[in-house]
């Protein structure tokens, strides 16, 4: 039982400033600032004076590589060759020569995540034929470490393929069996050259272990829309609607949009989500048109600092500002939207429970110094205050 | 004549650390880092130790509008609707009623700019039948004031059309005498339904005063590039080469590879230069093809926290930042192109003149933490100084 925890005079969401009251980790109560009686808690209580601060949910980061940041070492000079093919390999050949370390760098990684109010996070981690389980058990033991400050997915990522990778579905396999939350796949045909093997054994793996499924779909226009067809089928034959993310989907944001529209609809209606970090340089779901035709979208950050990429920070703030730009939100309504992408629709698609600011959610909370969500989203400002499972894990300097 | 300045152990662009003498506005000398004898000037020498921090030249803004900006004031509610029309509108009807102020605003934008290590920066002035010639003499009035500091190029520029708003040219034509340093234009087909009138009236009013040329083009596919065309016509028979910018150039990433590059060495040859803010949302020229082929290419903000968007700030580095993300650009190398966009090329393509880390070029000098030009780019850290005209104009807190 943690000690209760009272933020006085903040505006969730920016609305009327409140009294919200945090105990075991969760939000008790919640009354007008400045209410007589106040807001009281039994024994010891914390209070911290909002000062009509806004007041937000946790942010939760749907998409990130914890095992394959630089995140906290110096800058690492990037000579790589623009292409996929030349990232994976490059990251390969360079693990070892750079000493990365993925419970040192996906720790500090965290850490900044924490502090920039990310209470909930959902990271692939590398399966090949290079990393093994090593990764896994690397970043299983990290999530026990975080576990009641950072709740941490991992999905079981096979990056080099399973039907090519001689070995790969047996560590799938025994990821899942140490306690991956989830079983990842990556472009069918474009790197295992056989969708339907490699899909048959990524939902074969969810099966089996009762567990849901978050696929990299890089694939382009018509061969990533079958990929799409494939992956619903499938969960519909096992009874998976709300238990399966394409991540990426660029393909949805190149065919035609009447096309566009009836991928959407079916991804809708099998209960497929879509997760998106809103590359500039890439096309993407439709946001709006995906949210209108009833598909959960939500958002995450993708490569953060690493061997891919020099871009991404650990700032759900940040990458719902990416996401409302590629999206070219610029109404309030419309940087809302955004933010739902980074809380509300993020905890639904992967399947974190009791988000939210209301009486029994998790007590995970953020200060910020903005007028409205809106504005957080643009200036995405310090934080000033976070709160996970109702206690102080960061406080502005 | 101003007091001498010396930085003293800083690394101009990532290179080897040296020290660096300014006098009388301009980089008076360069010497290795702790060389014998020491840097020296004679009289009152200011000295900033650098701490072998990264030196950059000072930042350029090749694209903002000064007269729209809502910076320095409460966070705006934007309700508008999402069309560029709409946007026009709104502008002229929400200008009254919000009490903007050019003067105000743009001024806290400029303070801004400088304190993040813009010293040079083009600035589009509307002139049209709602402001006529207010924002040009309020702006006019700004630069002066700036003058020494932040170095403005005022661009008069026909939000409406010219056509289609009578007194227009007049006023064009005023704004020029006035003191204005370009004309603008916009969308000669889709704002004043009559290309050949618009581009003639445009060119026209920059042979009559003989200044630069600027122009806003978002007219998509094969109708900007008829406009492009028609602009280069032009350019070339007023021998205006390096002359003549197109902000924006939308059609030059929509239409196929092949037609693009066709249009791309046109505008080379003609020394036509491209202005992009690289937005997410919508097609863009595309950078490393449009260099290769000689065109040079530079980013500005475009709009900065107004009734058009919410988004922007004035820190050229995070613009080079999305400069590089909408280009996919992920190496060292590539960041550094990036960078180019908001320095060098920006500084061409505009005609300001001395820029630079040489000997001679005006001590224009930005200083941040970071290891080299991409990670500056990537981080936009906290600028440590700024000197502008060879005085400290911002010193981090």
């Amino acid at each position: 039982m943690t000690g209760a925890l009272l933020l006085r005079d903040v505006r969730p969401m920016g609305g009327a400033a409140l009294d919200v009251l945090c105990e075991g980790g969760r939000i008790a109560a919640l009354a007008p600032a400045r209410a007589a009686p106040p807001l009281a808690a039994p024994g010891a209580t914390e209070v911290v004076e909002g000062g009509g601060a806004l007041l937000l949910p946790g942010l939760v980061e749907g998409h990130c590589h914890l095992d394959k940041t630089l995140w906290g070492r110096p800058w690492w000079v990037n000579a790589n060759a623009p292409s996929r093919e030349a990232r994976i390999a490059n990251e390969k050949r360079l693990r070892g020569p750079l000493g990365m370390d993925p419970v040192r760098e996906g720790g500090a990684l965290l850490a900044a995540h924490l502090a920039a109010g990310t209470t909930r996070l959902r990271s692939h981690v590398d399966v090949d034929e290079e990393s093994r389980l090593r990764h896994v058990e690397a970043l299983l033991g990290l999530r026990e470490t975080w576990r009641g400050r950072v709740e941490v997915q991992l999905v079981a990522f096979p990056q080099s393929g399973i039907v090519r990778t001689p070995g790969c579905e047996a560590w799938l396999d025994e990821a899942l069996r140490l306690g991956c939350d989830a079983v990842g796949g990556i472009d069918p045909s474009e790197v295992d050259r056989d969708p339907v093997r490699h899909l048959d054994l990524v939902f074969g793996l969810a099966a089996r272990h009762a567990k849901p499924v978050d696929i990299h779909l890089h694939e382009p226009g018509e061969l990533g829309a079958f990929a799409l067809s494939l992956i619903v089928e499938r969960t519909q034959a096992l009874g998976m609607a709300g238990r399966v993310v394409v991540s990426h989907g660029f393909c949805l944001g190149e065919v035609p949009a009447a096309r566009a529209d009836a991928l959407l609809s079916m991804l809708a209606e099998a209960g497929v989500a879509l997760c998106t970090s809103a590359p500039a340089g890439s096309a993407v779901p439709p946001l709006l048109r995906a949210r209108a035709l009833g598909v959960t979208v939500f958002a995450g950050n993708d490569n953060i600092r690493d061997t891919w990429s020099p871009y991404g920070a650990p700032d759900m703030l940040e990458r719902a500002m990416f996401v409302g730009m590629r999206n070219s939100l610029r109404s309030d309504a419309g940087l809302g939207t955004a933010f739902d992408a980074v809380t509300a629709s993020a905890a639904r698609g992967c399947g974190f429970e009791g988000h939210g600011l209301a009486v029994g959610d998790r007590a995970d909370l953020v200060l910020v110094e903005a007028e409205t969500v809106a504005e957080a989203v643009v200036t995405h400002p310090p934080r000033r205050l976070v709160v996970s499972h109702g206690r102080i894990a960061h406080r502005a300097p």
